[in-house]
């Protein structure tokens, strides 16, 4: 894509550059929702807090000003890009809006945004289904019939993916959408779901929406503003989000963290290291007038999010975003639903680690989450296919405790002794595999924090085996209870199928 | 103590106030090591970022001025309290030092040093045992000796606890330390096991220091200086802490988060919200000469201690330490083991429950360590120790899935079954508990990602029941698979222990 390009791959997420008429956005990035008739923290500060886009909405523009057409960063007094909305949100809200579709099509064009979205219909979390499938098909239909008037224009344009909270329909939508030439594609007004802390419900959204769109145009999330869900939804593959929450919990005195949310009235202590919660106290705040402590809150919230989405951007860099949400998802109960949510789609998921090149940084083995690291998952699948392709009648299985793992004595001691065997290591989260890996990735580049027993691994190991027509196995047991009761379970499946075992403890070897 | 008072507690941690000459230390805190002679952060700086007290090293003073006597609040110009260092930790690094331990006691009263250090023999890592044997006896005697001299002074006066790592030499060195009316003491000289990321190592000799030390007194912990192991250190009752980490890791280019380390080299992105952070780019500091960019560093250190400290008072605030500590375990699997290492001594911890009145915040079920939060484990055994009080023969157990427990659909339609029976509830994490708790903390005030069985909790459940005396016992079982196996667990032991078991469905009662 000449317009977004995206080089740093982890999980399905990316770092990615959107260039727009008015500059480049690195993207995952989040647009702050200004509104030029009561913007509280100034342009200038979102710029230096690290914001160089905002988004603003063109219909609210629009009627305020009659119609009249100014040049919307000469109006916003910004140079830099700005993402106008049409007014669905408003529609949703209020049930109608007093414009055109094409109408505000022009107007986003002769303003001058850089990217615009045309005029949807939200489908929202009241509405009746057979409501929400005719506003589907409009939203569509809308979609096909802007094509003409926005294809030659120097705008980026965006299509909301309709249908939520009804999956079908979703799914439909997205698949429909998929095949309208369009620049970016958004999934419509989830806000609500994130007003009841439901992240389960927004990822689930958010993936059957980019699991149908093509994997190389962005997708941006409407109305997601909490640092918490950021992550999890740039893990499944969303690139670009807009929130005017900022401000929104700033006018409740509500301070947002990436590992939750406290109102002023609940802090004793400004747990974070902003600017603003370096230089003030609690008591400080509380004693201002709300005019000097709303912006202040605001710079805070705005300060989080954007050092949260530094974080998940040095984190893909580091090919370890599946370590952090693994960390994240201990910081509330909200996150851990949110995480087995991610966890469904694994499988999703972990087609897309062959793009990502990690620094050849350990993988962390963190927790049982762990064994369901995309990365891990890929690679017992790979080495999996390439031995089950073997013809070996004969086996033994050593313990892979120490790294490096074909350095360890127990192999050099016990291998020998059996001629003629296809020696093979296991362990809880590595799966099977052949001591000629141990020195590569991730065979030695992981750190442990503990080991635990899964049984979907026992299960493909067992089928490894099976696959490769083994009749005989020697399985060397070590003292290490986990590696122990994972190699037994391994022998139960083995006995059952018929597999002829032997048992040989290595205490006596190590 | 008229010199320390602590008001908030949670686990084994506290917020407190420390008395000193010069003003007020709250506690938990940590003293930024500063050395007149090439410190690179101003103190203006250090005070601003939030630390209102430092420590400097009288022995270096002391040889500098060749024995001259100034004022040390003069000499820094700082008129906030000063902690001084004795030497002990040149005697590590050099084997000796050219000043006696009286003179070095009188230098630090005649100064007018606010927190003052005996001079200790640190035991080290590399001492054999007999060695370190007499630097205990010799650290003890030189204890004993100095009480004369430094009971009368103004000054509050630390006295090392030295023994690590022989771990029963550590434990009689605190259990006689303890009979000495020093106002703090510290345990000496982990740094050692700090460099090496042995977190579990220096947990364990926090423990056994203080356990042996009374609870009414400071505890510090010489050297430690990284926000990723305060939140454990302090929750096992570690007070105060120094550090000059934030200055060497800055030389060294490194910076300091509570989730783990980097070098510049190895950040594309700076994942920080600090204004250091916030302000800078990655590039820009790469550009920059060492002169400039190494006092930015240790500035971004300092305010990362400076909020992690921050976090963990709101945390001891909230009564939410555990949680947070369940949190930050998943970080790095090198803070899953000293985690883990905590959770050793959850029963001494779970003593200082009933010290800590929460603010009504619901408990978080994070994780299967959950099952271990002291307060849980507080209320479960306490519960349990009623409850077994109790003469019942017949009892009816009823899965407590949803809040209010006894506002349960299926509690009303089969309890009214069983006459005579004695109504219990039954929960995974909470154990076994009369209806008549439902609304009370933390049976009301708790919120679930998810629940997992432990058999410890099976057992404690029949031991309850088997005390009670009960012969028969009516168990409901829900749809839930994890009550379920829970339910079916405890049938188990029960039919084993020849209890009559009934097993009632309740799905066609919910």
């Amino acid at each position: 894509m000449e317009y977004f390009d995206a080089r740093d791959f982890d999980l399905a997420g990316r770092i990615g550059r959107l260039k727009t008429g008015s500059g480049v956005i690195e993207t995952p990035f989040l647009f702050p929702v200004v509104d030029p008739a009561k913007q509280t923290v100034s342009l200038e500060d979102i710029r230096s807090i690290g914001f160089n886009a905002i988004i603003t909405n063109a219909y609210l523009m629009y009627s305020r000003m009659k119609g009249s057409v100014v040049d919307i960063h000469d109006f916003l007094k910004w140079r830099n890009p700005v993402m106008t909305d049409s007014g669905g949100y408003q529609i949703l809200e209020y049930g109608d809006v007093d414009v055109d579709e094409d109408t505000i099509i022009e107007y986003q064009k002769r303003i001058g945004s850089d990217i615009c979205v045309i005029l949807d219909i939200p489908t929202g979390t009241h509405t009746a289904r057979t409501q929400a499938e005719k506003y589907v098909f409009e939203t569509i239909r809308r979609g096909w019939r802007a094509l003409p008037r926005i294809m030659d224009s120097k705008q980026l344009w965006v299509l909301p993916v309709q249908g939520a909270p009804f999956k079908d329909l979703l799914e439909y939508s997205a698949t429909i959408s998929a095949r309208l030439p369009y620049h970016i594609y958004s999934l419509g007004s989830p806000t609500v779901f994130l007003e009841k802390y439901s992240y389960d419900k927004i990822i689930e959204y958010t993936f059957i929406t980019r699991s149908k769109l093509p994997y190389n145009k962005p997708l941006h999330v409407f109305g997601v503003g909490h640092p918490m869900i950021i992550p999890f939804l740039v893990a499944i593959g969303a690139d670009t989000f807009d929130s005017a929450s900022y401000i929104l919990y700033a006018r409740d005195g509500r301070f947002m963290f990436e590992w939750g949310t406290r109102s002023l009235n609940e802090l004793f202590y400004l747990p974070c290291s902003c600017p603003v919660c370096s230089r003030f106290s609690v008591e400080e705040l509380k004693e201002m007038n709300s005019r000097e402590r709303i912006p202040l809150i605001a710079k805070h919230n705005l300060y989080v999010l954007s050092s949260e989405i530094r974080r998940v951007k040095q984190s893909i860099k580091e090919g370890r975003l599946w370590e952090y949400l693994e960390y994240r998802s201990k910081a509330h109960p909200s996150l851990k639903r949110a995480f087995n949510t991610v966890k469904k789609y694994v499988n999703y998921i972990s087609r897309f680690c062959s793009l990502s090149q990690p620094l050849s940084l350990a993988i962390l083995f963190l927790d049982r989450d762990s064994i369901h690291n995309p990365r891990i998952v890929a690679t017992r699948m790979a080495v999996a296919e390439n031995i089950s392709r073997e013809r070996v009648s004969r086996a033994i299985l050593i313990p892979a405790i120490e790294k490096p793992f074909d350095q360890q004595r127990i192999l050099r001691d016990v291998s020998s002794e059996y001629p003629g065997y296809r020696v093979l290591m296991y362990n809880p989260y590595l799966g099977l595999f052949p001591p000629e890996l141990s020195s590569t990735y991730p065979y030695y580049q992981h750190e442990t924090g503990l080991f635990e027993i899964n049984t979907s691994v026992v299960e493909e190991t067992v089928m490894t085996l099976l696959r490769m027509g083994v009749e005989e196995v020697v399985l060397v047991l070590p003292d290490d209870k986990v590696f122990r009761d994972f190699a037994l379970n391994i022998s139960r499946v083995l006995v059952d199928r018929g597999i002829k075992i032997t048992i040989r403890e290595s205490s006596s070897h190590v």
